[in-house]
């Protein structure tokens, strides 16, 4: 068995959950936020800094790695953990949502996506089982389903029959999962519709699979729309399997997936807005760039004890995101990380104290969300 | 009195030299090679790497730094060392050259220098008064004089009336100098004219300098003509005082500048060959985009301990370097800085042991220089 989760303990609020995810390189104590490595590195970041910062588990992109630098050298490096150079849990995606959204998709069809690359236009074509195949390339602990990502604009007929689809390749990439060291997460379909949302987590969960991800969500619904469905959805899945919901990164988001019951949250959010010069901090989003901050000789953020907070002022900040050097985005993107990452483990506190939603509001107060948000 | 230097052993083989500068934020073993933090940070680089990789001081760029984000912000900071966090020496140039090389030249006058400036082409001025001003806002340890730079294609009468100026300015620059926690050095001009060099030299050195650089040189002469007027001048200061060769830092310079007598050197070609996707190694330059690094999992350098060859392949910084990732700058800069602090480390250690030319021979022999480089 690739990996076991380990239910600590529920919440008496909500359906929030701690945990503990046992994996082939190590625990993960949930609910967790995975940062993201898309090309093989988090952007900007040494592992000895993840580690440091407290990362649990990291992200790598199937599409991006299949393109560059190719799974085949990433295998001869004696795969992802070592060729770059982290030992603790990773988790690969499927590849499918970077094809939907940066391909340029040829046809879909039940044998899987012609797409071409977005970087030299080649004609590539991922399937379930070549999906599966360049995960077990990359050597992650956890693999996940190649699915139809379905955008909330899809017609309930279209969605029907593509939850449909997505049930079939999740049994083509079982039968292609061969390295049982490595687990393999379905991904419940449905859109927004509630009883496409049932069916497709009756049918996910029957299959063999040690986890479940809520997919098809922040692809462009509104904020209700996607708690309404994860509240709706997570609790049909088995207590006994990690929840998984993808691409989420904001501290309201994350909140409310630990809120409905989910275990794990990734997002490129912190990195990337960390190279547009904000910062996340105690009392809300920080812009740099603002002249308010050019004499502003404070850390980032009062109450953060991170090496950038520890070490650096806003004034320096903003000036090295000013004329456009490296360190800038390097100290925003450690400080952002570190954010999420302890904003986690003090979500998890929280649930193991029962006090998660005073924790949450405690939070939106400070944080400057209002009720709306 | 702001530094001091100590002999410690003068080679029975050339003009090299082993010493100690003292200044008010440590010592400084010599020879030394300086990293460049042009905008207030050595590019893609933590102050606490620096030190961790061996960085004794560093240089900042008072142009840059009086353009952006202005030395007055600086002073309010605290100085230099604590807005940008280095708790060791700095050094800072006088501005002259770049204001040669970057801005658009109005006018030089007795006065001083007109300019337009390369971001926002605004009309600035800088005088010897205000150099020495902006370089006590900055707060360095050691500043440099404001002196024209004269390049080799200039006539010898241009020459020589020039170094009378730069005479005149390092008098204004000397009476501006109040703040006597800051050494100041004085530069020697004189173009490739032996006589004007001898002239210059002994002028200079009347003056009341805490240091001296041999100036003028790494700006289009052959690498012959700066070994020659580098051997002739650098004899010709004061065996009490430091020497300083600006703008050179590959090894075989390095191994030239220190022959010649010179006990400091600085460059920023470590950090931005290293953006380019290059590494110096004991066995020569590496350019990692070549396709025969593709499957090469050794480090950069076998023989190198830094943390980039300690925990990285070539491959994996290839792969880095191809898909324009910062950890690839940054993994490539550590590396850069790292060998050459260590090579004047291991240069020093040749000049106390007496065996500096036969570890020139070695180290070149290994490095793949001819003769005639």
């Amino acid at each position: 068995m690739a990996i076991k989760y380990e239910l600590e303990k529920k919440s008496s609020q909500c359906e929030a959950r701690a945990g503990v995810i046992h994996t082939p390189h190590g625990d993960i104590k949930t609910p967790v936020f995975m940062p993201v490595g898309t090309k093989a590195t988090v952007k900007a970041m040494t592992t000895e800094e993840l580690e440091d910062l407290g990362a649990q588990i990291i992200l790598g992109n199937t599409y991006h790695l299949f393109l560059r630098p190719g799974d085949d050298l990433v295998k001869k490096a004696g795969g992802l953990h070592k060729f770059m150079n982290w030992n603790k849990p990773i988790l690969t995606d499927s590849g499918g949502f970077q094809v939907f959204s940066l391909g340029h998709i040829n046809k879909i069809t039940e044998e899987g996506v012609v797409f071409r690359s977005h970087i030299d236009g080649s004609k590539q074509m991922i399937t379930p089982e070549k999906s599966i195949e360049i995960q077990q390339n990359l050597g992650s602990d956890i693999m996940m389903a190649f699915d139809e990502c379905v955008y909330p604009t899809a017609t309930k007929e279209y969605v029907a029959q593509s939850l449909e689809m997505t049930l079939r390749w999740l049994d083509r990439c079982i039968e292609t999962h061969t390295n049982k060291n490595q687990a393999l997460f379905g991904i419940v379909q449905g859109g927004l519709f509630k009883d496409l949302r049932k069916k497709s987590a009756e049918e996910t969960i029957k299959r063999d699979c040690q986890g479940f991800a809520v997919g098809g969500l922040s692809v462009g619904e509104t904020k209700e729309e996607m708690i309404d469905i994860l509240r709706f959805t997570t609790p049909l899945l088995p207590e006994d399997k990690p929840r998984y919901n993808m691409g989420v990164g904001t501290p309201d988001y994350l909140f409310e997936s630990v809120e409905a019951g989910i275990d794990m949250a990734d997002c490129v959010l912190p990195t990337r807005i960390a190279r547009n010069g904000a910062a996340m901090t105690s009392h809300g989003k920080v812009t740099i760039k603002n002249a308010k901050y050019r004499e502003d000789f404070t850390p980032l953020d009062p109450e953060c004890d991170c090496y950038t907070c520890k070490n650096y002022t806003r004034a320096y900040i903003r000036h090295l995101v000013n004329v456009n050097e490296i360190l800038g985005a390097r100290l925003l993107s450690y400080h952002n990380l570190y954010f999420l990452t302890h904003l986690m483990e003090k979500i998890r506190e929280s649930i193991i104290e029962d006090r998660f939603l005073e924790y949450k509001e405690e939070f939106y107060k400070k944080y400057g969300y209002t009720k709306e948000d």
